[in-house]
């Protein structure tokens, strides 16, 4: 197998966000913890979630069609959530980075 | 009160992420979740945190400094997280956008 038939290895950063409006109590609850401890200068706290999902694919078009479609069907809830990711090519092989 | 004496406003976008090789019994549970859906492609999945924090400071460098205490006195666990962020000057008195 020639290293030009196999897929190529993509990681999407995807964000999940709640929509503007929709409460958050995780958030809230955020946010009182930072009074808590002092920190009266914060003004608002929303929580979301962030995924980083490695998968191969043969382009990144291909990539991105795959991703976008998981967030639709399972990553995001998209009556209360929006999402976005950025999608970056991986060396084959080797550790995801801890801090990219 | 001049508008020179207002403090200012600042998003921090806060990335919360496992450490590698922490393990992540959520993020496995979104791969078998994806794998379900068919998506054979998926190799990897890391289950992150993703917070907004909007907070006044008088310049960028305090709102750093302060975000990072956050990070380490309650938005991270840095035993077994690690956390990351971006920071950006908001106008005042406007509502965040759905999707910077």
């Amino acid at each position: 197998m020639s290293l030009q038939s196999l897929p190529m290895l993509f990681l999407a950063r995807v964000y999940v966000t709640l929509k503007p409006g929709v409460n958050d109590p995780p958030g809230l609850a955020v946010l009182g913890g930072l009074k808590n401890l002092g920190y009266a200068s914060v003004r608002r706290v929303r929580l979301g979630k962030y995924l980083e999902v490695y998968l191969d694919a043969p382009d990144r078009a291909t990539a991105e069609a795959q991703v976008t479609e998981m967030c639709r069907r399972l990553l995001a809830n998209t009556v209360i959530e929006d999402f976005r990711f950025d999608l970056s090519e991986e060396p084959r092989l080797t550790k995801p980075q801890a801090d990219p």
